[in-house]
């Protein structure tokens, strides 16, 4: 099965999916985040990886959704925390209605997640929540480091991967081992799911910061350099700021961090050359196929025949080549 | 059993339950509000309606948990809807902390009540998960209704009795039906438990709004007349614009509701007088009557002993003659 036919099944399970009536400032919110698109990327993972083991992938569509529910009710929620404008290009839910009607409409997502969740088997459905709770509750911690992180001056690299562990990859992870559960795959093979998923999660992450710097203007489709001109603390930020510890270095990137007024521009370009003479590009990106190649690895190990683990190699060999 | 054995064994469950370590800012305000005390009645109805049916009462301890972390989570992310200062008499979580750590938190308390319901039996544990889904997205709806009506001038009575059976009643209803599953206690009890559940429920509303303009001051534990300050559309508002139509008293209360300075003990006053001359009190209290002695019924209708039933109609008592 060829990766169109998973995408173009999702998408068909999300435009059938209703998540309730009224009153409608509850619910439009929820159908409006859902059609703005994305990459789907969540749902994919989940029946891809029921796909490996059976071709009943059909079975895991509804709890596949449900990942990409909850997927989208913490981008509603993180929203708000972030007074973030845009999502997909589009005003995000708190812009378009307001706060409140964030918060409600969000906290129903959540439920409706759980409530995709029951579609799976009645043999299995305990321990998927049990898993799905654990993921939950890791991912809520990741964007609570995160918030944390923006105010603070001395975050580590180990500190930084394990929060974007939390924030984005243990659910990448899950939404595999979901679907390796769903396809009763046995234990060896959906920590391997897990494990392959929380690894292309870490590259994917670095892979997002990478882009920001380096990103092709013109295929990017978002301000290349935003993360500088917000002093976002990325992988790159926190290894320059390491790396440059008693060169010359140290102060002129200090003194764009401390800038108050700049133009956004100058500061990018200045911060740019900082990273590329420290070399900050190929650690990086040195760091980013370490991630991929572990992940792939433990893909490998998985015992299934290699034409049957196809898809999700070619998706992670898009997600390394990705510009955008 | 008695009320207060049940009501110590959940205060100790409150007491040894963990909720997650770091970061701090996610866990604590969980601890913080449940600690905040509260009367525990949704767990209390929960052990005790297993307990009808069996002397294991203790394994409904952690579910019936649940539902309390639940009923937390709405209070912490209705405050921050509502900007309310105040929780149980201390600063509310968005307040102590802040709104981010209040939704995040919030969040977080959610998915631990679905983790407290891991505790049940895993044979009934979706048919558990799928009620408590239904009642969650209810209560979501019934808290949207009541933002709505804020702004609405032409709240029917029907439609307050629909909101407050959503947002207050049908968690109640659960509290007791989901006591009813752990026992086993077969589909005809578990539907009279929350049809107990939700008529109780409903009169408890009514008699918040009863007790927020007649309440004793030395008793109530909250300034008397909060509702008619804020024009809340309370039952007995609502009431009031209907049967002051066309009456002395039309004019009256508009002029009251519309008056941007007042001294709010004098609009209390005057406000309690015009209820008081359209017979609103005794109205109220005959609806509220209505539904805690359908509620009543309910029960009676339960086939099982009537010293089971005991510490429930105990309960059901307290809340009716309760003055706070």
């Amino acid at each position: 099965m060829s990766l169109e036919v998973f995408l173009k099944a999702i998408q068909t399970e999300v435009a059938q999916t209703q998540y309730g009536e009224s009153p409608v400032e509850l619910y439009e919110p929820i159908e409006y985040l859902m059609s703005l698109g994305g990459k789907k990327m969540r749902p994919l993972l989940t029946v891809m990886a029921t796909n490996i083991f059976t071709d009943d992938w059909q079975k895991a569509l509804k709890p596949a959704l449900g990942v990409e529910v909850f997927h989208n009710f913490t981008l509603m929620h993180d929203d708000i925390m972030d007074a973030a404008p845009l999502r997909r290009g589009q005003p995000t839910v708190h812009e378009k209605w307001n706060p409140n009607v964030a918060i409600l409409s969000g906290d129903v997502m959540l439920v409706c997640a759980y409530e995709l969740m029951t579609a799976v088997d009645d043999k299995i459905f305990k321990h998927v929540i049990k898993r799905f709770n654990r993921t939950a509750a890791e991912v809520c911690e990741g964007q609570q480091w995160d918030m944390n992180f923006a105010t603070r001056n001395d975050v580590t690299e180990e500190e930084y991967i394990n929060m974007i562990r939390l924030k984005t990859s243990v659910l990448l992870g899950f939404s595999l081992e979901l679907g390796g559960l769903i396809a009763e795959a046995g234990e060896e093979a959906t920590q391997l799911l897990y494990d392959f998923g929380t690894n292309i999660g870490i590259g994917f992450q670095l892979k997002d910061d990478i882009l920001d710097v380096y990103g092709d203007p013109e295929k990017f489709g978002k301000q290349v350099g935003g993360d500088i001109i917000e002093n976002k603390k990325t992988w790159l930020l926190l290894k320059a700021l390491e790396l440059s510890k008693g060169k010359a270095e140290e102060a002129e990137l200090q003194k764009w961090i401390d800038a108050k007024e700049f133009d956004k521009e100058v500061k990018v370009k200045a911060v740019t050359e900082i990273y590329n003479s420290l070399g900050i590009r190929a650690l990086a990106e040195a760091q980013m196929n370490k991630y991929f190649n572990t992940g792939l690895a433990d893909l490998e190990k998985l015992n299934a025949p290699i034409e049957r683990k196809t898809p999700l190699i070619q998706l992670t060999k898009q997600l390394i080549e990705r510009e955008s």
